[in-house]
């Protein structure tokens, strides 16, 4: 069977190696950002084989939440994507959007930040989940992305990047019943990362050990394994991403 | 000594009622909402005598979280609200915002929802934080309203405003350490009501009986003690209003 997945945040660090890692494990893969993904096209020639990225763009300029899942339904569509008879229907849905912000009550741009926080991690997530709704195969992957920063753990300096993540930890939870409104049987799951290998983690702390942590591609070879196998996964659970030098463990929070 | 509190959604069911009770026990009150405030006053002539409500209507149409922020510290200071000797200092900021959407993830108007809950709940409560941060003195209350739905309680066809609500009770938990910018030793709590007995809520359900319903006067007199005298209060503690014939209990979610 053709698996395809949709990764949002396609663009980011996570999202370029959760592509690759699938194009590599013989899945068709859409890849959805407000940035152009790299190599990617807009929409797939008619006959497509196996492995190529299609690419979304979502608008972030001047259009609201509804407009931009308008678009990407729209997009999806016509693609080929639907629930009748002979549409195509997406395996997992992963979601990788980012965005941080430091700041306490008493910084003068806290609001600027909530506004960042909103729309880089409150908006995709929901957006994914009306994709998820949309699209998803029944007994599919459902992902998103929390924060060990977030959950249970209070953020009095990152006020607004925890509270958002605070709101995709429950809906993480609420998706997980089955009056969620997400196809029957839908596995829906949370990853709460420490610290990322990225480029820009590389860069902005170059002189702290990177003993824990966690290479991309770990990360996105787990990910692929629970959606190519969602009953391994328990429903309804934040997976914290733990690395040591002895590997990565993905226990729930 | 002259006590000031900021009550924001002052021109709601429980906002109105709080505004009448804390001018009744001796306020003197601002009145902060997108609605302008029944027999408010968009700002104070000179001498005001103690008991008057003063208003300052949020722009919200058009107008971003950080102009509304700017918006209401402005109209502040031209009050004589500040920090430097002086100015008036606030004793409380109590924020009662609401808003409510029904809606799952296979919702069409699901990211519709998502904008209505960032802007009636979200922007409030961090515009409410920043209020704190620039005019409380040291030792007051700083209240937020979260709800029993949204904490550790998944909310599956509501997501929206559960997810929003779980958001508020994080704030709630992070603003009350140290490092939060809000002044030394401010109290911070979140409510959590069931049903409050308003006219809204008798209209939508008329044959529902009313036993635990909670008196708005209640809960609004509970929380003009806490704010007389904020060591009473669990700072970091969401604080469940639950009704019966024998009265109203606040115990800890």
């Amino acid at each position: 069977m053709q698996r395809h997945a949709a990764v949002m945040g396609a663009a980011g660090a996570l999202g370029t190696t959760m592509m690759k890692t699938l194009r590599a494990r013989g899945w068709r893969v859409v890849g959805i950002d407000s940035k152009q993904v790299v190599d990617g096209l807009r929409r797939p020639p008619v006959g497509m084989e196996a492995g190529v990225m299609w690419n979304v763009v979502v608008p972030t300029n001047g259009s609201n939440p509804s407009e931009q899942k308008k678009h990407v339904l729209g997009e999806m569509k016509l693609m080929g994507f639907g629930n009748e008879e002979g549409q195509k229907k997406l395996d997992a849905v992963l979601c990788f959007n980012g965005g941080f912000a430091m700041g306490n009550a008493s910084c003068d741009d806290l609001l600027v930040s909530v506004e960042k926080m909103y729309g880089s991690i409150l908006v995709p997530s929901f957006l994914g989940a009306s994709l998820a709704a949309t699209f998803m195969r029944p007994g599919s992957l459902f992902l998103l992305s929390g924060a060990l920063a977030g959950g249970n753990v209070p953020t009095p300096r990152i006020l607004a990047y925890g509270s958002a993540k605070a709101a995709v930890h429950h809906l993480v939870r609420s998706l997980s019943h089955e009056t969620s409104g997400l196809p029957d049987g839908t596995k829906v799951i949370g990853i709460a990362p420490d610290i990322l290998d990225t480029e820009t983690n590389r860069v902005s702390m170059p002189n702290t050990p990177r003993d824990n942590w966690t290479p991309l591609g770990d990360l996105a070879n787990k990910v692929c394994d629970w959606a190519e196998s969602p009953q391994m996964c328990t429903s309804g659970t934040i997976y914290k991403v733990i690395t040591s030098p002895s590997g990565t463990t993905y226990d729930a929070l």
